[in-house]
């Protein structure tokens, strides 16, 4: 079979440049915090966490490309393409989202028949029923005027299925039970209203030098967001009750769900 | 949740494009084939053969791009992002190789642990250090004069890795013990190479009607390949040299192998 010593440098340094530019580390976050709310530990899901955070890294990568966003800069720094060139961004793109897998497949820490529900939750949420489908009518969209309904299902497809995901693979993994499940699902489909709705304004009224992109992109692209279709006072209400239907959701649930408070109220007040 | 109403229909379109654009469907009949050499049946298999045919799509749907190898026809037909755009060819391959894992962690005939084998074993075959990194050193190498050890690395890594993940695959699910596991593997390995010799071989000698894209592409692109690095009579004696390593490989193992054995050696008498 053939020798290590041709080990492709190139790609790994393109793969490492985006998944350490920064970044929030939502998914894996939420992946844990879903884990330990059922009474899971962090080394139960830590494997999985990480890929969680690669699948996400890989659609910044190719959503950043010329052929579908174009964008030069990714919290603050120049994106994948700009710096190691189209061919090795879409590789590098593919290489995160098939190392995922293999971390998964790979993990130790659970039984197969959990790492395979884990497997089957991701992909399908990342696939074109999920991500990949809010990405096509995203591009489908662009410059055209469309309905609340329709920018509903972009950001519940491209952003949510995945924090969805995140959050289901956490619980799953440590053996939440079908009542827990359902809270943390509920939990996470207001989770990922919030967080679109909170971008959206942050693209508004954000700090550029924070964000790390400039502010108005959206608008520039005459992106449908939340501001631009229901005005910005509107929008932050939203958001602030979308957050209440998260807390309720957990209010009567038993599970041990500070974390998992403060995280979705985080949202509204965070600035980047 | 978001609705099935928004259903993307551009993308299912790209991924049925270049899926039913032809092909001779290697990988999943390699798959199949090692699966009844062990004494497993069609079913056993077949899920996971689909989702190796989708990742060898996702492949050249990628590999065909404009910055990569940037080809216009792919088996006659213009490729995907000739037809649907750069950035659906993207979304496209990626969907098919998220798709690839949905399906193998859905897959409802083998068990749990064996279908988390497959999906490392196919992970790590198509990841850096097998196709992605295959096709980063031969991006690299685009018109540079390479050593036949170079050639060898990029084909067995960017080619021969998911052959042999698809044999070992195949017989991983149909519960293969370690000895065959052992012989399919090397079979598999000479199968690659003999695939990659005649490949380049078609590249000279082959006919464009049959082949479905243009003869002498490699040599158009400064590619290195068996025929240019060697001659062309000892890149036809290297096939049939490794073709008699193949069999061998067969004789002593007590598979039942004769499709695997006519398979190898329909690799140079082909004419596509």
């Amino acid at each position: 079979m053939y020798s290590e010593k041709f080990y492709p440098e190139t790609i790994h340094k393109a793969m490492r440049y985006s998944m350490f530019a920064g970044g929030k580390r939502l998914r894996p976050v939420l992946a844990v915090a879903a884990a330990e709310a059922v009474g899971g530990s962090m080394n139960d899901i830590l494997d999985v966490a990480c890929a969680l955070e690669m699948i996400h890294t890989y659609s910044l990568i190719h959503d950043d490309l010329p052929a579908m966003d174009n964008d030069d800069y990714r919290r603050g720094k120049l994106t994948n393409h700009k710096v190691f060139g189209e061919g090795i961004a879409v590789l590098a793109g593919d290489a995160l989202l098939t190392y995922a897998f293999e971390i998964i497949s790979s993990a130790k820490v659970a039984s197969p028949d959990r790492l395979l529900a884990v497997i089957k939750e991701i992909s399908h949420a990342v696939g074109t029923l999920g991500m990949i489908g809010g990405q096509v009518v995203d591009i489908e969209s662009e410059g055209k005027s469309i309905t609340s309904e329709t920018l509903e299902y972009i950001h519940s497809a491209k952003t949510g299925a995945l924090f969805r995901a995140s959050i289901r693979a956490g619980g799953i993994l440590a053996g939440a039970n079908e009542e827990q499940l359902c809270c943390l699902t509920k939990y996470a489909e207001h989770f990922g209203l919030v967080f679109q709705i909170t971008d959206d304004i942050l693209d508004v009224i954000g700090d550029e030098a924070i964000i790390g992109k400039p502010v108005g992109s959206d608008i520039k692209n005459h992106k449908a967001t939340y501001p631009s279709l229901y005005t910005l006072p509107v929008a932050q209400q939203m958001a602030e009750a979308t957050i209440s239907k998260a807390l309720a959701c957990l209010d009567t649930s038993g599970l041990q769900s500070e974390f998992l408070r403060e995280l979705v109220k985080y949202l509204a007040i965070r600035n980047q």
